[in-house]
Protein backbone atom coordinates (compact mmCIF):
# COMPACT_ATOMS: atom_id res chain seq x y z
CA UNK A 1 0.00 0.00 0.00
CA UNK A 2 1.47 3.78 -0.74
CA UNK A 3 1.40 5.89 2.72
CA UNK A 4 1.39 9.70 2.93
CA UNK A 5 4.75 9.60 3.78
CA UNK A 6 6.21 7.34 0.78
CA UNK A 7 4.57 9.69 -1.09
CA UNK A 8 6.28 12.57 0.89
CA UNK A 9 9.73 10.49 0.43
CA UNK A 10 9.28 10.34 -3.73
CA UNK A 11 8.30 13.88 -4.18
CA UNK A 12 11.28 15.39 -1.89
CA UNK A 13 13.52 13.49 -4.02
CA UNK A 14 13.06 16.39 -6.82
CA UNK A 15 15.22 18.12 -4.26
CA UNK A 16 18.82 17.57 -4.43
CA UNK A 17 19.13 18.18 -0.71
CA UNK A 18 17.05 15.21 0.06
CA UNK A 19 18.24 13.29 -2.32
CA UNK A 20 21.61 13.27 -0.63
CA UNK A 21 20.13 12.96 3.03
CA UNK A 22 18.61 9.85 1.96
CA UNK A 23 21.12 8.48 -0.77
CA UNK A 24 17.94 7.54 -2.78
CA UNK A 25 16.44 9.43 -6.42
CA UNK A 26 13.64 8.22 -8.66
CA UNK A 27 13.92 6.56 -12.07
CA UNK A 28 10.53 6.71 -13.95
CA UNK A 29 9.34 5.01 -17.21
CA UNK A 30 9.32 1.32 -18.50
CA UNK A 31 12.14 1.78 -20.97
CA UNK A 32 14.37 3.41 -17.75
CA UNK A 33 13.01 0.66 -15.58
CA UNK A 34 13.31 -2.17 -17.93
CA UNK A 35 17.45 -0.98 -18.01
CA UNK A 36 17.70 -1.01 -14.41
CA UNK A 37 17.88 -5.01 -13.20
CA UNK A 38 21.30 -4.84 -16.41
CA UNK A 39 23.00 -2.43 -14.29
CA UNK A 40 24.14 -1.73 -10.79
CA UNK A 41 21.74 0.31 -9.51
CA UNK A 42 19.66 -1.01 -6.46
CA UNK A 43 15.90 -0.75 -6.55
CA UNK A 44 14.60 -0.45 -3.23
CA UNK A 45 10.73 -0.14 -4.71
CA UNK A 46 8.92 -0.22 -7.68
CA UNK A 47 5.58 2.11 -8.04
CA UNK A 48 3.91 0.00 -10.75
CA UNK A 49 0.35 0.43 -12.22
CA UNK A 50 -1.43 -2.98 -13.36
CA UNK A 51 -1.30 -2.52 -16.94
CA UNK A 52 2.51 -2.64 -16.15
CA UNK A 53 3.00 -5.40 -13.75
CA UNK A 54 0.95 -7.57 -16.31
CA UNK A 55 3.39 -6.36 -19.47
CA UNK A 56 6.36 -6.88 -17.15
CA UNK A 57 5.63 -10.10 -14.91
CA UNK A 58 8.97 -11.58 -14.36
CA UNK A 59 11.53 -8.21 -13.85
CA UNK A 60 12.97 -7.41 -10.77
CA UNK A 61 11.39 -10.53 -9.03
CA UNK A 62 13.69 -9.54 -5.50
CA UNK A 63 11.99 -6.54 -5.40
CA UNK A 64 9.05 -5.15 -3.74
CA UNK A 65 6.58 -3.99 -5.95
CA UNK A 66 3.62 -1.50 -4.54
CA UNK A 67 0.69 -1.27 -7.29
CA UNK A 68 -1.06 2.10 -7.59
CA UNK A 69 -3.46 3.81 -9.64
CA UNK A 70 -2.93 6.13 -12.22
CA UNK A 71 -3.59 9.13 -9.78
CA UNK A 72 -1.04 7.85 -7.37
CA UNK A 73 1.55 7.44 -9.94
CA UNK A 74 0.76 11.15 -10.58
CA UNK A 75 1.78 12.06 -7.51
CA UNK A 76 4.81 9.46 -7.49
CA UNK A 77 5.81 11.05 -10.80
CA UNK A 78 8.30 14.05 -11.17
CA UNK A 79 7.47 14.21 -15.21
CA UNK A 80 5.09 16.45 -16.80
CA UNK A 81 3.56 12.62 -17.99
CA UNK A 82 3.54 9.85 -15.80
CA UNK A 83 4.86 6.86 -17.41
CA UNK A 84 3.48 3.57 -15.80
CA UNK A 85 6.18 2.73 -13.80
CA UNK A 86 8.05 4.89 -10.62
CA UNK A 87 11.40 2.91 -9.14
CA UNK A 88 13.13 3.90 -6.27
CA UNK A 89 16.71 3.51 -6.35
CA UNK A 90 19.86 3.89 -4.02
CA UNK A 91 22.33 6.21 -5.35
CA UNK A 92 25.55 3.90 -5.89
CA UNK A 93 28.39 4.14 -4.24
CA UNK A 94 30.88 4.03 -7.33
CA UNK A 95 34.49 5.18 -6.80
CA UNK A 96 36.28 6.73 -9.69
CA UNK A 97 39.45 4.39 -11.42
CA UNK A 98 41.67 7.02 -12.14
CA UNK A 99 43.06 4.05 -14.47
CA UNK A 100 40.24 3.51 -16.24
CA UNK A 101 39.73 7.08 -16.90
CA UNK A 102 43.31 7.27 -18.16
CA UNK A 103 43.14 4.51 -20.35
CA UNK A 104 40.02 5.99 -22.44
CA UNK A 105 38.06 9.28 -23.80
CA UNK A 106 36.30 11.09 -21.49
CA UNK A 107 34.29 13.72 -20.97
CA UNK A 108 34.67 16.94 -18.37
CA UNK A 109 32.01 19.49 -17.36
CA UNK A 110 32.85 22.74 -16.57
CA UNK A 111 29.87 23.79 -14.67
CA UNK A 112 26.88 22.46 -17.26
CA UNK A 113 23.67 23.88 -15.56
CA UNK A 114 20.85 22.74 -17.58
CA UNK A 115 19.74 19.18 -16.85
CA UNK A 116 18.35 18.92 -19.85
CA UNK A 117 22.10 19.38 -21.50
CA UNK A 118 23.67 17.45 -18.60
CA UNK A 119 21.22 14.31 -19.53
CA UNK A 120 21.77 14.97 -23.09
CA UNK A 121 25.87 14.23 -23.08
CA UNK A 122 24.96 11.75 -20.60
CA UNK A 123 23.07 9.73 -23.47
CA UNK A 124 26.02 11.16 -26.28
CA UNK A 125 28.43 9.73 -24.04
CA UNK A 126 26.82 6.60 -24.01
CA UNK A 127 26.35 6.10 -28.29
CA UNK A 128 29.53 6.83 -28.90
CA UNK A 129 31.07 4.43 -25.92
CA UNK A 130 32.17 6.88 -23.66
CA UNK A 131 32.53 5.52 -20.22
CA UNK A 132 33.35 8.10 -17.43
CA UNK A 133 32.01 11.90 -17.28
CA UNK A 134 33.84 14.17 -14.79
CA UNK A 135 31.45 17.43 -13.62
CA UNK A 136 33.02 20.22 -11.93
CA UNK A 137 31.06 21.00 -8.71
CA UNK A 138 29.34 23.35 -9.93
CA UNK A 139 27.38 21.08 -12.86
CA UNK A 140 23.22 20.54 -12.18
CA UNK A 141 23.01 16.51 -10.14
CA UNK A 142 23.29 13.90 -12.59
CA UNK A 143 20.56 12.44 -10.27
CA UNK A 144 17.75 15.07 -10.89
CA UNK A 145 14.80 13.72 -12.44
CA UNK A 146 14.91 16.17 -15.38
CA UNK A 147 19.20 14.89 -16.19
CA UNK A 148 17.92 11.22 -15.85
CA UNK A 149 14.86 11.75 -18.53
CA UNK A 150 17.01 13.45 -20.78
CA UNK A 151 19.63 10.75 -20.75
CA UNK A 152 17.13 8.19 -22.19
CA UNK A 153 18.63 5.28 -19.50
CA UNK A 154 22.05 6.36 -20.63
CA UNK A 155 22.57 7.15 -16.99
CA UNK A 156 23.07 3.39 -16.21
CA UNK A 157 25.65 3.05 -18.37
CA UNK A 158 27.79 5.87 -18.21
CA UNK A 159 29.33 6.84 -14.65
CA UNK A 160 29.39 10.26 -13.44
CA UNK A 161 31.65 11.44 -11.25
CA UNK A 162 31.65 14.76 -9.15
CA UNK A 163 35.40 15.97 -9.06
CA UNK A 164 37.09 19.32 -8.60
CA UNK A 165 38.40 19.74 -11.95
CA UNK A 166 41.87 21.45 -11.13
CA UNK A 167 42.71 18.78 -8.97
CA UNK A 168 42.05 16.43 -11.64
CA UNK A 169 43.91 18.27 -14.24
CA UNK A 170 46.62 19.40 -11.99
CA UNK A 171 47.10 15.48 -10.72
CA UNK A 172 47.01 14.33 -14.59
CA UNK A 173 49.34 16.84 -16.33
CA UNK A 174 50.61 14.03 -19.23
CA UNK A 175 46.46 13.83 -20.31
CA UNK A 176 45.98 15.22 -23.71
CA UNK A 177 43.02 17.69 -22.99
CA UNK A 178 40.71 18.90 -25.30
CA UNK A 179 39.15 22.23 -24.71
CA UNK A 180 35.92 23.40 -26.79
CA UNK A 181 36.63 26.75 -27.67
CA UNK A 182 35.92 29.63 -30.22
CA UNK A 183 39.53 29.83 -30.95
CA UNK A 184 42.19 26.53 -32.12
CA UNK A 185 42.46 24.29 -34.07
CA UNK A 186 39.89 23.20 -36.76
CA UNK A 187 38.01 20.42 -35.36
CA UNK A 188 38.55 18.59 -39.17
CA UNK A 189 41.98 18.58 -38.98
CA UNK A 190 42.40 17.26 -35.45
CA UNK A 191 43.69 14.07 -34.68
CA UNK A 192 42.22 12.32 -31.81
CA UNK A 193 44.11 10.07 -29.72
CA UNK A 194 42.65 6.91 -28.00
CA UNK A 195 43.05 8.07 -24.58
CA UNK A 196 42.38 11.30 -23.59
CA UNK A 197 39.82 14.46 -22.17
CA UNK A 198 37.32 16.91 -23.62
CA UNK A 199 36.47 19.60 -21.36
CA UNK A 200 32.90 21.06 -21.89
CA UNK A 201 32.35 24.78 -21.17
CA UNK A 202 29.37 26.18 -19.28
CA UNK A 203 26.65 27.15 -21.53
CA UNK A 204 26.86 31.05 -20.82
CA UNK A 205 30.29 31.67 -19.87
CA UNK A 206 32.10 28.56 -21.31
CA UNK A 207 35.25 27.46 -20.04
CA UNK A 208 36.00 28.67 -16.92
CA UNK A 209 39.57 30.80 -16.52
CA UNK A 210 41.02 28.65 -13.80
CA UNK A 211 40.08 25.87 -16.20
CA UNK A 212 41.76 27.13 -19.30
CA UNK A 213 45.43 26.35 -18.53
CA UNK A 214 44.87 22.86 -18.30
CA UNK A 215 43.75 22.47 -22.42
CA UNK A 216 46.72 21.30 -24.25
CA UNK A 217 44.71 21.25 -27.42
CA UNK A 218 42.09 24.07 -28.40
CA UNK A 219 39.93 22.87 -30.73
CA UNK A 220 36.85 24.42 -32.53
CA UNK A 221 33.93 23.80 -34.54
CA UNK A 222 34.44 25.73 -38.15
CA UNK A 223 31.54 27.88 -38.29
CA UNK A 224 29.62 28.79 -41.52
CA UNK A 225 27.14 31.25 -40.65
CA UNK A 226 26.59 34.27 -37.80
CA UNK A 227 25.42 32.42 -34.62
CA UNK A 228 27.16 33.13 -31.72
CA UNK A 229 27.96 29.52 -30.61
CA UNK A 230 26.45 25.70 -30.82
CA UNK A 231 24.37 25.01 -27.75
CA UNK A 232 26.58 22.99 -25.07
CA UNK A 233 25.47 19.68 -25.74
CA UNK A 234 25.51 19.89 -29.29
CA UNK A 235 29.15 21.41 -29.30
CA UNK A 236 29.96 18.17 -27.59
CA UNK A 237 28.48 15.84 -29.93
CA UNK A 238 29.93 17.23 -32.98
CA UNK A 239 33.42 16.88 -31.55
CA UNK A 240 32.67 13.39 -29.90
CA UNK A 241 31.45 12.42 -33.31
CA UNK A 242 35.03 13.63 -34.99
CA UNK A 243 37.02 11.68 -32.02
CA UNK A 244 34.64 8.71 -33.28
CA UNK A 245 35.39 9.62 -36.96
CA UNK A 246 38.93 8.24 -36.60
CA UNK A 247 38.52 5.09 -34.95
CA UNK A 248 35.37 3.60 -36.26
CA UNK B 1 2.39 53.36 -19.00
CA UNK B 2 1.56 49.67 -18.98
CA UNK B 3 -2.09 49.10 -18.68
CA UNK B 4 -3.37 45.70 -17.79
CA UNK B 5 -4.96 45.09 -21.07
CA UNK B 6 -1.23 44.83 -22.39
CA UNK B 7 -0.06 42.65 -19.71
CA UNK B 8 -2.82 40.72 -20.38
CA UNK B 9 -2.22 40.19 -24.43
CA UNK B 10 2.05 39.76 -23.81
CA UNK B 11 1.50 36.94 -21.27
CA UNK B 12 -1.67 35.49 -24.13
CA UNK B 13 1.09 35.14 -26.23
CA UNK B 14 2.84 32.22 -25.00
CA UNK B 15 0.07 30.82 -26.51
CA UNK B 16 -0.40 29.73 -30.27
CA UNK B 17 -3.78 30.53 -30.60
CA UNK B 18 -3.39 33.83 -28.97
CA UNK B 19 0.00 34.71 -31.33
CA UNK B 20 -2.19 33.55 -34.59
CA UNK B 21 -5.16 35.25 -33.54
CA UNK B 22 -3.00 38.81 -33.20
CA UNK B 23 -0.50 37.95 -35.45
CA UNK B 24 2.25 39.18 -32.63
CA UNK B 25 5.00 37.19 -30.75
CA UNK B 26 7.22 38.34 -27.75
CA UNK B 27 11.59 38.27 -28.14
CA UNK B 28 13.14 38.67 -24.95
CA UNK B 29 16.67 39.81 -23.42
CA UNK B 30 19.12 41.69 -24.59
CA UNK B 31 21.28 40.20 -26.71
CA UNK B 32 18.52 39.25 -28.58
CA UNK B 33 16.07 42.47 -28.56
CA UNK B 34 20.16 44.07 -29.65
CA UNK B 35 19.61 41.80 -32.90
CA UNK B 36 16.05 42.90 -33.94
CA UNK B 37 17.10 46.51 -35.88
CA UNK B 38 19.41 44.48 -38.59
CA UNK B 39 16.37 41.92 -38.80
CA UNK B 40 13.15 41.65 -40.84
CA UNK B 41 10.73 41.17 -37.91
CA UNK B 42 8.85 44.74 -36.71
CA UNK B 43 9.13 45.67 -33.18
CA UNK B 44 5.35 47.60 -32.18
CA UNK B 45 6.65 47.92 -28.39
CA UNK B 46 9.61 47.51 -26.22
CA UNK B 47 9.22 47.23 -22.32
CA UNK B 48 12.17 47.91 -20.78
CA UNK B 49 13.80 48.86 -17.16
CA UNK B 50 15.52 51.75 -16.76
CA UNK B 51 18.67 50.29 -16.45
CA UNK B 52 18.43 48.84 -20.22
CA UNK B 53 17.66 52.12 -22.01
CA UNK B 54 20.27 54.03 -20.62
CA UNK B 55 22.54 51.29 -21.69
CA UNK B 56 20.96 51.02 -25.22
CA UNK B 57 19.69 55.00 -25.70
CA UNK B 58 19.55 54.57 -29.77
CA UNK B 59 18.13 51.30 -30.14
CA UNK B 60 15.02 51.07 -32.16
CA UNK B 61 14.27 54.95 -32.36
CA UNK B 62 10.93 54.72 -34.18
CA UNK B 63 9.57 52.27 -31.49
CA UNK B 64 7.33 52.95 -28.42
CA UNK B 65 9.29 52.43 -25.33
CA UNK B 66 7.53 51.60 -22.19
CA UNK B 67 9.80 51.71 -19.06
CA UNK B 68 8.58 49.03 -16.83
CA UNK B 69 9.73 48.02 -12.72
CA UNK B 70 11.48 44.39 -12.11
CA UNK B 71 7.90 43.79 -11.19
CA UNK B 72 6.09 45.34 -14.13
CA UNK B 73 8.60 42.81 -16.47
CA UNK B 74 8.38 39.76 -14.43
CA UNK B 75 4.39 39.87 -15.39
CA UNK B 76 5.30 40.99 -19.45
CA UNK B 77 8.03 37.92 -19.04
CA UNK B 78 7.87 34.16 -20.59
CA UNK B 79 11.19 33.24 -19.14
CA UNK B 80 11.96 31.72 -15.83
CA UNK B 81 14.55 34.46 -15.40
CA UNK B 82 13.32 38.04 -17.08
CA UNK B 83 15.95 39.79 -18.54
CA UNK B 84 15.98 43.96 -18.59
CA UNK B 85 13.93 44.21 -21.91
CA UNK B 86 10.34 42.59 -23.61
CA UNK B 87 9.96 42.92 -26.89
CA UNK B 88 5.92 42.96 -28.17
CA UNK B 89 7.14 41.81 -32.07
CA UNK B 90 4.73 41.37 -35.52
CA UNK B 91 5.26 38.07 -37.08
CA UNK B 92 6.70 38.47 -40.36
CA UNK B 93 4.72 37.27 -43.33
CA UNK B 94 7.36 35.44 -45.19
CA UNK B 95 6.48 33.32 -48.27
CA UNK B 96 8.84 30.61 -48.71
CA UNK B 97 11.08 31.09 -52.02
CA UNK B 98 11.27 27.47 -53.28
CA UNK B 99 14.25 28.60 -55.67
CA UNK B 100 16.28 29.12 -52.97
CA UNK B 101 15.55 26.37 -51.22
CA UNK B 102 16.59 24.40 -54.10
CA UNK B 103 19.77 26.09 -54.11
CA UNK B 104 20.89 25.56 -51.07
CA UNK B 105 21.18 23.01 -47.87
CA UNK B 106 18.00 22.73 -45.81
CA UNK B 107 16.54 21.33 -43.08
CA UNK B 108 13.01 19.46 -42.92
CA UNK B 109 11.88 18.77 -39.42
CA UNK B 110 9.28 15.81 -38.81
CA UNK B 111 7.04 16.50 -35.59
CA UNK B 112 9.98 18.16 -33.95
CA UNK B 113 7.49 18.63 -30.67
CA UNK B 114 9.92 19.87 -28.05
CA UNK B 115 10.32 23.17 -28.11
CA UNK B 116 14.22 23.37 -26.96
CA UNK B 117 14.73 21.23 -29.79
CA UNK B 118 13.35 23.53 -32.46
CA UNK B 119 15.23 26.28 -30.90
CA UNK B 120 18.46 24.28 -30.35
CA UNK B 121 17.96 23.16 -34.82
CA UNK B 122 17.34 27.21 -35.67
CA UNK B 123 21.00 27.60 -33.75
CA UNK B 124 22.47 25.06 -35.11
CA UNK B 125 21.12 25.91 -38.94
CA UNK B 126 22.51 29.52 -38.26
CA UNK B 127 25.79 28.25 -37.12
CA UNK B 128 26.58 26.18 -40.52
CA UNK B 129 25.22 29.29 -42.82
CA UNK B 130 21.74 26.90 -43.64
CA UNK B 131 18.86 29.84 -44.44
CA UNK B 132 15.86 27.44 -44.88
CA UNK B 133 13.91 25.45 -42.25
CA UNK B 134 10.61 23.36 -43.56
CA UNK B 135 9.05 22.26 -40.76
CA UNK B 136 5.53 19.52 -40.62
CA UNK B 137 2.31 21.12 -38.85
CA UNK B 138 3.15 18.82 -36.35
CA UNK B 139 6.18 20.31 -35.21
CA UNK B 140 6.46 23.22 -32.49
CA UNK B 141 5.60 26.94 -32.98
CA UNK B 142 8.42 28.57 -34.03
CA UNK B 143 7.22 31.98 -31.98
CA UNK B 144 7.17 30.10 -28.52
CA UNK B 145 9.06 31.77 -26.12
CA UNK B 146 10.94 28.28 -25.35
CA UNK B 147 11.54 28.49 -29.02
CA UNK B 148 13.50 31.68 -29.39
CA UNK B 149 14.75 31.31 -26.32
CA UNK B 150 16.98 28.10 -27.06
CA UNK B 151 17.29 29.69 -30.84
CA UNK B 152 19.60 32.22 -28.94
CA UNK B 153 18.93 34.98 -31.74
CA UNK B 154 19.21 32.53 -34.46
CA UNK B 155 15.49 32.53 -35.54
CA UNK B 156 16.03 36.46 -36.90
CA UNK B 157 18.42 34.76 -39.20
CA UNK B 158 17.36 31.67 -40.54
CA UNK B 159 13.67 31.18 -42.20
CA UNK B 160 11.34 29.12 -40.57
CA UNK B 161 8.61 27.87 -42.69
CA UNK B 162 5.26 25.54 -41.92
CA UNK B 163 5.03 23.20 -45.01
CA UNK B 164 2.86 20.14 -46.13
CA UNK B 165 6.50 18.26 -46.21
CA UNK B 166 4.53 15.36 -48.59
CA UNK B 167 3.64 17.87 -50.89
CA UNK B 168 6.93 19.57 -50.78
CA UNK B 169 8.86 16.40 -51.51
CA UNK B 170 6.66 15.28 -54.10
CA UNK B 171 7.13 18.66 -55.58
CA UNK B 172 11.18 18.49 -55.72
CA UNK B 173 11.28 15.17 -56.62
CA UNK B 174 15.24 16.01 -58.50
CA UNK B 175 16.08 17.29 -54.99
CA UNK B 176 18.39 14.92 -52.82
CA UNK B 177 16.78 14.04 -49.34
CA UNK B 178 19.18 13.22 -46.89
CA UNK B 179 17.27 10.94 -43.77
CA UNK B 180 18.61 10.48 -40.43
CA UNK B 181 18.18 6.75 -39.52
CA UNK B 182 19.60 4.07 -37.71
CA UNK B 183 20.32 2.38 -40.77
CA UNK B 184 21.75 3.47 -44.54
CA UNK B 185 24.93 4.77 -45.19
CA UNK B 186 27.43 5.50 -42.69
CA UNK B 187 27.61 9.10 -42.06
CA UNK B 188 31.85 9.37 -42.60
CA UNK B 189 31.53 8.03 -46.09
CA UNK B 190 28.93 10.42 -47.36
CA UNK B 191 29.93 12.87 -50.18
CA UNK B 192 26.86 15.68 -49.38
CA UNK B 193 26.34 17.44 -52.37
CA UNK B 194 25.48 21.38 -51.61
CA UNK B 195 22.07 21.61 -52.53
CA UNK B 196 19.55 19.29 -50.60
CA UNK B 197 17.36 18.38 -47.76
CA UNK B 198 18.42 16.68 -44.41
CA UNK B 199 15.25 15.15 -42.91
CA UNK B 200 15.37 15.02 -39.20
CA UNK B 201 12.25 12.54 -37.51
CA UNK B 202 10.75 13.06 -34.38
CA UNK B 203 12.01 12.60 -31.06
CA UNK B 204 10.27 9.32 -30.30
CA UNK B 205 9.46 7.77 -33.63
CA UNK B 206 11.68 8.88 -35.64
CA UNK B 207 11.07 9.59 -39.85
CA UNK B 208 7.32 9.42 -40.23
CA UNK B 209 6.56 6.13 -42.48
CA UNK B 210 4.54 8.56 -45.12
CA UNK B 211 8.19 10.40 -45.41
CA UNK B 212 10.14 7.63 -45.71
CA UNK B 213 9.48 6.73 -49.21
CA UNK B 214 10.88 10.31 -49.83
CA UNK B 215 14.70 10.16 -48.62
CA UNK B 216 16.54 9.26 -51.24
CA UNK B 217 19.84 9.07 -48.86
CA UNK B 218 19.49 7.03 -45.67
CA UNK B 219 22.15 7.93 -43.51
CA UNK B 220 23.25 6.83 -39.95
CA UNK B 221 25.75 7.85 -37.34
CA UNK B 222 27.70 5.47 -36.33
CA UNK B 223 27.27 3.97 -32.93
CA UNK B 224 30.15 2.60 -30.57
CA UNK B 225 28.35 2.27 -27.21
CA UNK B 226 24.97 1.89 -26.14
CA UNK B 227 22.50 4.41 -26.30
CA UNK B 228 19.30 3.71 -29.12
CA UNK B 229 19.59 6.86 -30.29
CA UNK B 230 20.50 10.64 -29.98
CA UNK B 231 18.76 13.68 -29.37
CA UNK B 232 17.63 14.73 -32.55
CA UNK B 233 19.05 18.24 -32.05
CA UNK B 234 22.13 16.67 -31.37
CA UNK B 235 21.86 14.19 -34.24
CA UNK B 236 21.06 16.96 -36.24
CA UNK B 237 23.85 19.01 -35.58
CA UNK B 238 26.84 16.20 -36.61
CA UNK B 239 25.15 15.61 -39.76
CA UNK B 240 25.07 19.84 -40.11
CA UNK B 241 28.87 18.96 -38.95
CA UNK B 242 29.46 16.48 -41.84
CA UNK B 243 28.01 18.58 -44.20
CA UNK B 244 29.86 21.43 -43.65
CA UNK B 245 32.83 19.46 -42.71
CA UNK B 246 32.91 18.81 -46.72
CA UNK B 247 33.18 22.57 -47.92
CA UNK B 248 35.16 24.10 -45.44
Amino acid sequence: MLTKATVKLVQSLGDKRSRKEHGLFVAEGPKTVSELPASKIKVKTLFATESWTLVNPGMLTNTEIVLVSEKELKQLSHLVTPNEVVALCEIPDVMMNEQDIRAGFTLALDTIQDPGNLGTIIRIADWYGIRNILCSPGCADVYGPKVLNASMGSFLRVSVFEVDLVEFFSGNPDLPVFGALLEGQSLYRVEFPDAGVLLVGNEGSGVSESLRRFISLPVFIPRRGAAESLNAAVAAGVICDAWARGRT
